[in-house]
């Protein structure tokens, strides 16, 4: 186990996103003066945060050490490692470093972002080392789901760390180098200080399989499906994937013709740098599959997420402009449903099967692979790099713990193991590593333009109204006399329907006009916070006697 | 291929529910003058079905037809197929027949509810034949994750019909005996007219395991945490999967406590109708756990689905009243997730985890079997009933697919196979079968005491709100003069956070000044509705340019 060097430096590790949850990986490292951060990514929403588009990490702590930062490092261009990116930069502005295609892909996206300043992109090769200040880090080549991918090495005074990011060893990769175990044994030879290892797969045992299967699977399909139209829907950003579905289908004489926005967006720039390479006269337009035989054509197509208004959703829904499917086509799910969304994806299938489509996906045939780790690649990564210190990152609770189970059985022991969380500041030094305070961290809910301003309060109530609906009671009364002048009146929504329940809305009106009554004869005649209280809870346990519902009630009074 | 008997009578078949859905299965049969319906299931509302509690079946046409309905036969006791009895039993009240095991669910269930009437329930053994009016039903054996399950062989004068409910085919089953495939043979031999099918499982190639696996699991379990206590949650109507746990336990010198109300409901019934057998002193109280150490009990639990409130969920997040889990507990979930809970059990996992609670699901060991056919069994019940025409239910539109699928490859000749819908009519007579016109079906939302009062409409606004939330506009207006007295004022919810967006909330208030001011100066000053539309418009084109939202706009005025 290699020792700390003898130096009275300080590294601090700071996780601003990615632990507890999948997705907004963010995490900090600093070496006295000198910080960066590894990774820029958003979330999706839980199902409960009702009308969100976007989580981002809570960034206060970058912005507070800004003049610190000396760059962000990127490992991979997934959205959950990048798309945090456009809104971090409205306020911070450090040099940003990542592999070719990476930054390619950040690029893409910036430009449908207005900001404050030109962002300061740098490209890095796999191998390369780039130095900030007291720290430099070394770009490693892995493998993963997306093409240039890589792990970081980051050398300090103190030591060395390494950040996985997201990985798998692929030993046939389709194109690309195998992940550099060479390197990542070399520096364990001479000694790491710290592995934060990512925990997505870290519950299954073995090894994942090399993207390469897909490929057998596919010319399976290809081969015993001669006759028909092939649709492939799979993960716009696996780049690999794509070439596979182009080369196969150029093999079995067939034209590709690609749909939807983020497939043709991430071609482009995979093409253009050189990360895929397309023969010729094998990708027509969408717009000109007319002209081809069914038998001579494949379809490469988003959403298969199942997502609302994607190219695959609007082709199962006979939505889509250029393509309708039917008896003679095969739709593949090239992919695996994301957690959450199992039923979206269910949707589609079942409306291609209503149509006499037949639908091949992951649980028939092998047409996907994971594009991270399993247990035996998570205990290689650790033979190889035989640190000292060990954090799982990257997962939610049970795949933290999971790795951290591997790490023990590993033989690290448990008090070298840190699981930390969001915000937690892990200190090592000269006289070992301990969890010492916290920042300020967090989500970042964007709703819209949106960034931040929808927080617990308004959710709370968007959660109450999709529930039970709403019902407004507005009355207007005289300031001076306390008298009903107009009113009450009762609007609901999402409640019941009114037109169906006419007597159960003029009852609730008659309980409001009483409780009016009531209160405008009484002492507290002008107390308008009394008077609302007194409409709201009677209103409330008339209905809720009457339907069992509580639906939100905002009475408003208005004063002449 | 059984002939059709020369008879002029005529069969009817209308599913009124369980077809391209999971759940609320429901069939009418008819022979002439004579109906039965084939259980009375409930279904769980969609994601969109916001604030929604069940779905029942639009039984409008069993109503209209009570006259003629001569019974509902039960298959077995789970939700989804006879969780509807309560609701429909306020209209109609046809005598309901089942075996000990479901009939005593039954009465279990309806006496949490009032009726108009007695229940008229039978108890049925299997092996039993009930007269209908021309129509016999005879109860045969078969295998499910529920006790005293039964398909059903409904003989008419124009031939046999089979339904299969739910089953699997287990040759060692825990209790009882296994599927009667003889008597399903014999009725093969003497010609099937017509059978309808299950397709939960219709994807999944080979057999469905035998419920003793679990056992198995369950005992290597036992044998390997002799230091831990043991929390096993699953679902209360496995009758059997609660045996095992039960008997393992003893032999381990465990005592066994049970904690959620359903699983106290459904052993307390099946302990009484001699369905399970509890060794002595092995029950005990959950309020008597602290007299045991941890590793002489096992905890029988709910919540395998991760249902908030369930006794899993309050363990989880330490909000039991009796048990308090951390690193001397051991939960295993013998369940499988229900597509669209996998989020749900997820965080159940997470939060055990951040307990330190170890969790065994059924992706790390085989602690849960289905208790549905797969294609090999699905084959099988071809192959022993032979039937004329084949008509796949119970799934959604891909396993009814699936399972025609099986037909065909079965020699099931094309025009024999019926995909039917709810409320579609598949009519037999002498001359063969044809689908014949469709009668009232469709689904009624429960929600809260409220049957059938919430719609389109109100589920549209509900989602609507969810997604945006809600701006009421209020102002008091002079019926004479047509001028604004009061107001306008403007009250949100479930939008932005009031208190941090005070500036926009105030232009948003002037954006509505103008529009009124502007409408009670013109001609229109008098047309509420044209006042209101322009207010609405205005403020949404306001607030979507600043916020990229669309909330729900609703402008009340006042007259005086």
């Amino acid at each position: 186990m290699p020792k700390i060097r003898k130096d009275k430096g300080k590294i601090r590790i700071i996780p601003l996103g990615g632990l507890h949850e999948i997705g907004k990986n963010l995490t900090v490292i600093e070496y006295e003066n000198d910080m960066i951060a590894i990774d820029c990514g958003l979330g999706f929403p839980d199902e409960d945060m009702l009308g969100i588009d976007l989580v981002i990490p809570d960034v206060t702590y970058l912005e507070q050490n800004q003049d610190r930062l000396r760059g962000i490092f990127l490992t991979h261009g997934h959205e959950d490692h990048i798309g945090a990116i456009p809104y971090v930069l409205r306020t911070v502005n450090p040099p940003i470093y990542g592999t070719k295609l990476t930054v390619g892909i950040v690029k893409n996206k910036l430009e449908e972002h207005t900001l404050p300043w030109d962002p300061d992109l740098h490209t890095v090769s796999a191998g390369e080392t780039i130095r900030a200040g007291a720290i430099s880090v070394e770009f490693i080549r892995v493998n993963h789901s997306i093409a240039d991918a890589c792990c970081l090495a980051i050398h300090t005074p103190l030591g060395t760390l390494i950040h996985t990011g997201d990985f798998k060893l692929d030993i046939t990769p389709i194109q690309g180098e195998m992940m550099n175990i060479t390197r990542l044994g070399e520096l364990g030879k001479k000694g790491v200080l710290m592995l934060m290892c990512e925990s997505t797969n870290a519950e299954r045992p073995g090894f994942t399989p090399s993207e390469k299967k897909v490929g057998k699977s596919l010319e399976y399909i290809f081969t015993t499906n001669k006759e028909k139209r092939i649709v492939i829907s799979t993960f716009s950003s696996n780049v690999h994937r794509v070439q596979q579905i182009i080369d196969i289908s150029a093999q079995h004489g067939r034209k590709v013709a690609v749909t939807g926005r983020s497939m043709l967006n991430i071609m482009g720039a995979a093409i253009e740098l050189g990360y895929m390479k397309v023969p010729k006269d094998v990708l027509i337009d969408i717009n000109d599959i007319k002209r081809y035989k069914p038998e001579q054509l494949t379809l490469v197509t988003t959403g298969s997420q199942g997502e609302p208004m994607s190219a695959l959703y609007r082709m199962a829904y006979s939505e889509h402009s250029q393509v309708t499917l039917g008896r003679n086509d095969l739709v593949v799910l090239s992919s695996n449903a994301i957690p959450g969304n199992e039923k979206l994806v269910g949707r589609v299938i079942n409306e291609l099967s209503r149509n006499g489509v037949e639908v091949l996906h992951d649980a028939s045939l092998a047409v996907h692979v994971s594009g991270h780790a399993c247990q035996e690649e998570l205990k290689l990564m650790q033979a190889l790099t035989k640190p000292r210190y060990f954090m799982p990152v990257h997962g939610e609770c049970r795949h933290l713990a999971a790795n951290r189970e591997l790490a023990l059985e590993m033989g690290i022991p448990d008090r070298n193991i840190f699981l930390s969380e969001i915000g937690k500041v892990l200190e090592i030094d000269a006289r070992g590593a301990r969890f010492s305070g916290t920042v300020q961290a967090g989500q970042v809910l964007v709703d819209g333009y949106g960034i931040g301003d929808v927080g617990n309060i308004v959710l709370r109530d968007r959660r109450h109204l999709s529930q039970d609906g709403l019902i407004v009671v507005v009355a207007t009364v005289d300031e001076e006399s306390s008298l009903l002048i107009s009113g009450p009146d009762i609007v609901s929504r999402g409640f019941v329907y009114v037109r169906e329940n006419e007597e159960l809305m003029e009852e609730a009106r008659k309980v409001v006009q009483r409780s009016l009554d009531k209160c405008l004869r009484g002492k507290e005649a002008r107390d308008r916070m009394h008077l609302k209280n007194t409409v709201r809870d009677e209103l409330s346990k008339f209905l809720f006697a009457r339907t069992g519902r509580k639906p939100m009630i905002l009475p408003v009074i208005m004063n002449v």
